[in-house]
């Protein structure tokens, strides 16, 4: 007998982005980390924390995580569902309600390839729905799919545009799958499709606190939805998914929304510096409304540019697939990072350097000191 | 549609053991949690935690604790898998091996309830052989299923039995699926079998972190088998399952030996004391391997102790169902704790109190202040 399965056997593996080794001196803008620590509160909450916290097992149901959520953004405590971060609870979606190909799953693409990965791994069929140029939201296709779980990103990533919640809304009533609405970017958008939990018992909206709350080493995300939904992810979550210390953590952090929303408003007004110092050296950049941008090379030399940039300890994001070839995701930085950024795209650029030069990032800039 | 699919609509839950809210004061005997803190030097790591470690994602291989176990048990750092505890790779076992009928999981019971939990959320055909009264394991029997996965847990909860390695040898030898034997409560033990990963290519030893180093809030453990093996786990496995704190706190708890073996020796001094103790009172008792006995009352009311213990802020573990349904698992806690349980359930079993007295559990003895 083989080991695996034939799904196991034929799927690829999900790549994520490079995490250099531990004292490597980086600038980092490849996996949409927050360029700013994470709340003083976080610190303060783990300095204090009892090892009796560690000793025992966690609340399986993350309650204090939970109430913390409830108190912030006005959700029952009891619509909310804690993941080891919200790849978990993507993960506890396909599982509990995809299968083969009558219960199929269906987005906009492109997204996040993970939606890709789980699938494959169920195995559970895909219906993958193009974005048209303008990034509409492709409704009547999604609808016509009509999938055990549509997934749709907002902001999306890589592409950083977001979805109305009209169309949305227009999606909800038209399928009777489950829409889950991924919001792990919404910390830097204008708006959220939350309200839509109470309007729909087929919708879940997903957060994590990797990106807005600077706690992506954490794994923590949560789901909000009825609770109708809700019960059958609880039977297909480990009882035991999420720690002690992220569940205490994570309510630190979440109760700290001023500390959190000055983060974001530094990194919205960098997001803008950085898309127009690289409009100005030709690149074409759609507004974005996440903390990165997908940034197109005027001579759409995107991957020999990527590697360029790493020769120099600027790691950026590049997709090899039909599409994202050209493009690069940038995260946004601190200002100083941006701009060393820039900088290097403008002397491969004009050709003043060769692109296969060797620099070292300076540790005042490094984002990964540790 | 339906939201979910008809396998998650058919089982039941996993129902772990009771965990009470923080701030009620109970003596915790009912999911085998170690008594004992962690290591000091668990929380040194943790003071000294730098918040860059949770602003970035965590190292998607857990290097770092894997070096560690290493180290320390002699692997090969590619040997070895990490998990958000040891729950997190059966589940990924499960879903990377088991499938309907073709591929399925056969394990002997009474033992750990999660891999039924986790063979009906799959779905995957189940084949459940008892252990005779002697606890010997089923070779013959489990060989004949050979199954994609047979799980054998040693020492096995809630029975406590070890399994020798001849009879462990003989069955990865005679079924061509692979063989995960669940060392969780080794520590306990005289012996372990991980030794067997290389010689059988089929064959996966996990350990969890809960247990022997009290970190059962951490969500933590590990797996070790050959690299071939490990390979199709790793497309299964979230990329980033475990915390940058787990792999930090982790890595000193388990090179901290010195520590772990000092409050195991406490452990086990203290469970042959319970032993007599519980034989005193008329209890059956076999020899147990793990933090934990499984007890039968003299009088097999084992309902109603379990019940009038409660009452008295006393958890210990009920299991209705056949086999189990007159005996109490009680995890081994501090002497202090222990001596309450014995001298309630003396005071049980005489008569000398109804059994529906409500008790306070004092500050000093109770186990959940947190």
């Amino acid at each position: 007998m083989d080991y695996f399965r034939s799904a196991i056997d034929r799927m690829a593996s999900y790549v994520p982005g490079e995490q250099p080794q531990p004292g490597t001196n980086v600038i980092k803008l490849n996996t949409n980390e927050n360029p700013y620590p994470p709340s003083p509160k976080v610190m303060e909450a783990l300095q204090c924390l009892d090892s009796e916290y560690l000793r025992r097992y966690p609340d399986p149901f993350a309650k204090e995580f939970c109430q913390a959520i409830s108190d912030t953004l006005g959700a029952p405590a009891d619509w909310i569902i804690v993941g080891n971060g919200s790849d978990d609870l993507l993960n506890v979606l396909v599982r509990a309600c995809a299968e083969g190909r009558d219960r199929t799953i269906a987005y906009p693409t492109p997204t996040y390839v993970l939606y890709r990965t789980l699938s494959a791994m169920q195995p559970a069929s895909v219906v993958e729905i193009p974005y048209a140029d303008n990034f509409e939201l492709p409704v009547a296709e999604l609808i016509q799919a009509n999938a055990a779980i549509t997934f749709v990103a907002t902001p999306n990533s890589p592409s950083g545009h977001v979805v109305p919640l009209s169309q949305l809304r227009e999606l909800a009533q038209g399928v009777s799958g489950i829409v889950v609405i991924d919001e792990a970017y919404v910390d830097f958008a204008e708006f959220s499709a939350l309200s839509l939990v109470q309007e729909f018992e087929n919708v879940i909206v997903l957060r994590t606190l990797s990106k807005g709350y600077s706690l992506a080493g954490l794994r923590l995300g949560f789901g909000v939805a009825h609770p109708k939904l809700l019960a059958g992810l609880f039977k297909v979550k480990d009882s035991y998914n999420v720690d002690a210390i992220a569940i205490l953590v994570g309510a630190a952090a979440i109760r700290d929304q001023a500390y959190k929303e000055a983060c974001v408003e530094k990194v919205k007004a960098s997001r803008a510096t950085l898309t127009t110092d690289l409009k100005n050296l030709g690149f074409t950049v759609p507004e974005s409304h996440g903390n990165f941008v997908l940034a197109t090379p005027p001579a759409r030399n995107a991957e020999s540019l990527y590697l360029a940039l790493k020769q120099r300890g600027i790691f950026v994001r590049y997709f090899k697939q039909p599409g994202l070839d050209d493009k690069l995701r940038i995260s946004v930085g601190t200002d100083k990072q941006n701009q060393v950024l820039v900088e290097a795209l403008a002397r491969l650029i004009s050709g003043s350097e060769p692109s296969d030069r060797t620099e070292t990032v300076s540790d005042e800039l490094a984002s990964s000191k540790t």
